[in-house]
């Protein structure tokens, strides 16, 4: 048994791993993001681990999913390695361009690679992970790899209103995620995952907003624009 | 056949969404993400539409994978609903607080809704709107998914070195993703994404923080800690 490295106090920047994984995804664990963005900059950094067998109480007060790395920065711990890079470029023009235009493009790409390509490559590599693609195994790997998600989710809704202090457009991007989980409303499994849904979606901006999408359409409807040439 | 709107010159905040979608998708297409952080901002903007049917090459300019929304600001068109928010975020407190800590707590909740969930909500998704979960058409309708993003980024990174001009932080997220595609060094249909990752993977900062990652778990096993308590 280990036990979790102490808390840091030598140095600004401390980068949080697994003391041990299996070999498949060595070389792959999420810390190397943070490492390779802090080799770009040139940033001094130590790291420090969190037992990959016994993940406790401590663990998930830094990373909500149980899941590594987490950065942490003097006072502040930082999970997600979008979040931890978006952070890192603050201090570092080799990770984000100074210049706004050139900033913005660089920050739409770092959106684009973790929701428009990752979410499309990771469920195939649970596929391949399964080893039986096209058969019942894969599909219960994807379902519970949701399964593991939402719980997590769960225990985070459950003891609080909003995910980061009041609502922000962390809710907005979460809630409507959530969305496409069919039959969360009435999912036994996930009753904070479901009143947080329904919480959002109460709220005035979401129902105008889903109002005018749908008029939206529906105008295009009756403009005919079904009917492609 | 429509046309697509005129570029906007009447107001600061056009979102632009497709002129029409079938029936399934009203009510989820990602303008509503866009929508309702605006309502919630009480921000003044006017929605403009693409083509459906018939998406060109002006399409592709504004949004790479040939999705929605964007967003146009000025002079500047943003993709992405994550980097949209973000970008709405600093106009706005409803959106993201400024008390910096806070601040980062809802960053780092946008970037979870993104990649922690989203790439494991929307797996199961694409399994049942292919209507036979566990059975081949699902595994199918996933490797589809998974080939038309890549032809997508193929054609971008066909045409440039680094995603957003120079390397960035967005090529590290970027290019980390896309090994988890297996075989794609010597996949023929994506030779600018396999030239991509060969590309970022040779430079001094990823070799390091590999070599470094690997140490790390090789010490662990020296170390004796791949046994359990």
């Amino acid at each position: 048994m280990t036990t979790p490295s102490q808390p840091p106090n030598d140095g600004p920047l401390v980068l949080t791993t697994y003391d041990w994984v299996p070999e498949p995804p060595r070389g792959l664990v999420r810390d190397l993001r943070v490492r390779w963005a802090l080799e770009e900059a040139g940033l001094p950094y130590r790291v420090a681990t969190t037992p990959f067998h016994e993940r406790g109480p401590d663990h998930l007060l830094h990373q909500p999913f149980n899941q590594v790395p987490w950065l942490t920065d003097g006072e502040r711990t930082i999970f997600e390695t979008g979040a931890i890079l978006l952070h890192l470029g603050a201090r570092c023009e080799v990770l984000l361009p100074t210049d706004p235009a050139r900033r913005s493009e660089a920050i739409q790409w770092m959106f684009a690679a973790q929701n428009s390509m990752e979410t499309a490559l990771l469920p195939m590599l649970i596929l391949e992970f399964a080893q039986d693609p096209g058969t019942a195994p894969g599909a219960m790997a994807i379902a519970d790899y949701r399964r593991k998600r939402l719980q997590r989710l769960e225990a985070v809704l459950a003891a609080r209103e909003w995910l980061a202090g009041g609502f922000s457009a962390a809710d907005i991007l979460m809630a409507d995620a959530l969305r496409l989980v069919s039959g969360l409303e009435s999912d036994p499994e996930h009753p904070a995952c479901a009143a947080y849904v329904a919480r959002a979606t109460s709220r005035p901006a979401f129902r105008k907003a889903h109002a005018d999408q749908l008029a939206h359409f529906a105008a295009a409807d009756a403009a005919g624009l079904d009917r492609p040439n």
